[in-house]
C-alpha cells in the first residue's frame, strides 16, 4: 500500500476515528486505525466493538492496500509533521511494515494486517430522520448531562430518542432528574424509540461541527444507530430494553410559579458552591416570597446568602436543592428569563419553557428548616 | 476592619500572594493570605517560611485592622464575584468572623488574627541591582529548566546569581549539562555570587509582566534575596554554601563546529521523541558529515531517520545525546542559526553564540554504534 495525503487531511481523519479508538482492551488490533484504501477511496476506522467512526480521507492512491497502525503513534507522528501544507506519504510492505515520510524525516513503525481488524457492522437504511448537525449537536449538550453511565440500571448510561410524526424527544434522566428536549424536524417520519449509549453521543457531538446549514442523517435499525455526515459514520449498538415511563413523572399542577433572570440566578448559584467540596452534600435553600427569592448555602467553610429579584404567582416556598442539578440545568437553557414551577418541598420541581420545548424535572432534597 | 476593593484590583494581589501560600503545611496559618490595613496601605502577605510574597493593592480603609483568611476559599470568593468592576467589601469583627459582600451576595466565613500570620524577614537594602522585568523573566525561563530540585546536593536546586561589575551571570546545572546566560546592566555594581532557589525564581518569572519599560531591583542580603517590582515584594531565603566551579568545564576547544538552522533542528528532534516514552532513555544519534547532518532513534515504537542541512567546519563525528536536553536548550534560544561546538563523542558539546551571551553545555551519552 502507498498513499499520499496532505497533512490536515490525514491529521483530522485520524481526529474523528480517534473516538472510537479504546485506550484500555484486551483485542490489541483495536488500538489501532484501520487505513483502508484497497477501493477507490481511503478510509480510516476505529472501533472499540461497541462504538465504531469511518471516515472517508482526501489522498492519493499510489498502490492499493490495507494497513492497521497503532492510533496513537500514528496520530503522534502525524501531528508533529512540520507545515500544515505538508504532504505526507505512508507505505507499507507484505510484512506491514510501514514508512510514513514527510519533508526531511522517515519514521518507520510496525502496522498489522488490516483483515484482522474488524468491520463496522451494517445497518440497514430504511428507517431514518435528518436533522441539521448544529441541531444534534445542541440537543446533545442539552440533555448528556443527567445520564447515570454508573448506575446498575444500564438504561440510565443511555438517552432515549424518540420520533414521532416530525418530533424527536430526546430524554435523559439519573433518579434526581429528568432531562427533555423536543425538536421539531422538518419532514415526517416513521414512529421510532430506541436507547442510545451516552458515550456514542458524547463522542458524536465532539465530532459534529455544529454548522446549521449541513445535515446529519440519523439510521435505526434493531441494535444499532448509525449517524452520517460530512464524510463520516459513527456506527453504535443501542442499549436494550424498555425505556422508564417518564409521562407519569411529569405534572403541570403547580402552586407556585417564579420568574427569574437566569443569568444572574445561575451567578448566584455557581458563586454559593466555592463552600462546597467533592462529595459534601450541601443543599441550596430557596426561600421564595413575593417579589424576591433569597439563595442560602451554609457548609463548614462558612455561608452565603444572596437576594435576587423574582415575579412570582402562587404561595410562598422554601425549598432546597442539589445546587449541581440547578447549575447543570440553567448552563443549557438559552434566552434571558426562566420559570420554575414548584407543589411543595416534597415534590419535583420544573424548569421549562411555555412550548415545553424543554423541561428539566428536579427533585428537591431535605433539609433542617430549624438551622435555615 | 472594613476594606473596600474593585474586585479586579484584589482579585490580582491575590493572585500574585497565592503563590507563596504552601499547598501543604503543619503550620495552616500559612494557608491563609494576611490582609493588613493597619497603615495607611492595604497590604496582601503570603508566606510558606523560605518564600514570603507581599503585595499592596488599591482600595477604602474605611476601618483600620487586619484579618488572616484561607487563601483558597478568598481567592475562589473574589474570582467568582460577579462583574470585573464590582466593588468588594471586606468586614470583620473582633471574633474574626469576615463578611465578604459584593452586589446582591454575601459571604460569610471565618477569619483568624492576623497577629498570627509570619511577617516577612527585613532585608538591609544596601547591596543590589537593578534590571528590566523583560530581562529577569527570560533570564529565568532560559536557565531554571537545567536546575535538579530533587537531587541530594542542594546546591542544584538553585541558580547562581553572580554580579561582576555590569554583568549579571545566571547559571544553572544537574550534573547532566550546565545553562549559562549573561545579562549585561546598565550600571556598575558591588559584586556578589548567591544561590537562589528555583521555586523562587520560578514564581518571580511568573509574577513579573515582562515589562521591558518596567524594573525590577533585586537586593542581596547574607541570607535573603528581596524582589521588588510593582507594588510587590519577593522576599525568598537563599541557599547556604560554595556553588561549583564551573569555569573548569568550560573550554573554547573543538574538533567539530556545526552551523544549523534551529528551528528545523529543533522540529526534527521534538518530532523523534513522539518514539519515546517517559523514562525511556533512548539517544538522539547525530552523525555529521559534510554538509548534512542526519539524525537518528530507534525504540521499541519504531524508528525516525531525517537529514539536515549544515555549514561544518573541522572533523566528521558521530555522537549521541538524550533529546529532552537538546529540545530544552533550543527552545530558549533566540535567533535564526545556533553554532554547535564538539570535541569527541565522549566529550561535552557546547551551544552558544560569539559572544558567549549564552552557553548551553550538555554531556553526550554513550551508544552501541554497531546498532546504528
Amino acid at each position: 500500500m502507498k498513499l499520499r495525503f496532505q497533512k490536515d487531511a490525514i491529521v483530522n481523519g485520524i481526529n474523528i476515528v480517534m473516538k472510537a479508538v479504546p485506550s484500555k482492551t484486551t483485542m490489541t488490533i483495536l488500538e489501532c486505525i484501520l487505513i483502508d484504501a484497497s477501493t477507490s477511496e481511503i478510509k480510516l476506522t476505529g472501533n472499540d466493538m461497541e462504538l465504531g467512526i469511518e471516515t472517508r480521507v482526501e489522498g492519493d492512491i499510489l498502490e492499493h492496500g490495507k494497513i492497521a497502525l497503532d492510533a496513537k503513534l500514528f496520530s503522534e507522528i502525524t501531528r508533529r509533521l512540520s507545515s500544515e501544507n505538508a504532504s505526507v506519504t505512508i507505505e507499507s510492505d507484505d510484512k506491514f511494515n510501514t514508512t510514513i515520510r514527510c519533508e526531511n524525516s522517515v519514521f518507520n513503525i510496525q502496522g498489522r494486517d488490516g483483515e484482522e481488524f474488524a468491520y463496522l457492522p451494517y445497518i440497514e437504511k430504511d428507517k431514518y430522520i435528518c436533522l441539521s448537525q448544529f441541531t444534534l449537536k445542541e440537543v446533545i449538550q442539552q440533555t448528556i448531562f443527567s445520564i447515570a453511565p454508573n448506575d446498575s440500571n444500564k438504561m440510565m448510561a443511555g438517552e432515549l430518542f424518540e420520533v414521532n410524526e416530525n418530533q424527536l424527544k430526546v430524554v435523559s434522566l439519573d433518579g434526581h432528574r429528568i432531562s427533555i428536549r423536543k425538536v421539531r424536524l422538518k419532514d415526517h417520519y416513521e414512529d421510532t424509540k430506541v436507547i442510545v449509549p451516552g458515550k456514542t453521543l458524547s463522542e458524536v457531538s465532539k465530532i459534529l461541527g455544529g454548522d446549521n446549514e449541513k445535515e446529519v442523517l440519523i439510521y435505526f435499525s434493531t441494535n444499532h444507530i448509525l449517524f452520517e455526515f460530512d464524510n463520516t459514520m459513527v456506527v453504535s449498538r443501542l442499549i436494550e430494553g424498555e425505556y422508564f415511563r417518564i409521562s407519569q413523572m411529569l405534572s403541570s399542577d403547580y402552586e407556585t410559579r417564579v420568574s427569574v433572570n437566569k443569568k444572574e440566578f445561575l451567578d448566584c448559584i455557581e458563586r454559593a458552591t466555592i463552600l462546597i467540596r467533592e462529595n459534601d452534600k450541601k443543599p441550596l435553600i430557596i426561600n421564595i416570597g413575593d417579589n424576591s427569592m433569597e439563595l442560602k448555602l451554609n457548609s463548614s467553610f462558612g455561608s452565603m446568602n444572596a437576594e435576587l429579584m423574582i415575579h412570582k404567582t402562587g404561595k410562598d416556598i422554601m425549598i432546597g436543592f442539589n445546587p449541581k442539578f440547578l447549575i447543570d440545568a440553567l448552563r443549557v437553557i438559552d434566552g434571558e428569563d426562566i420559570n420554575i414551577y414548584m407543589m411543595n418541598p416534597k415534590s419535583p420541581c420544573f424548569i421549562k419553557d411555555e412550548e415545553e420545548s424543554y423541561i428539566y424535572l428536579i427533585l428537591p432534597v431535605n433539609f433542617n428548616a430549624a438551622t435555615v
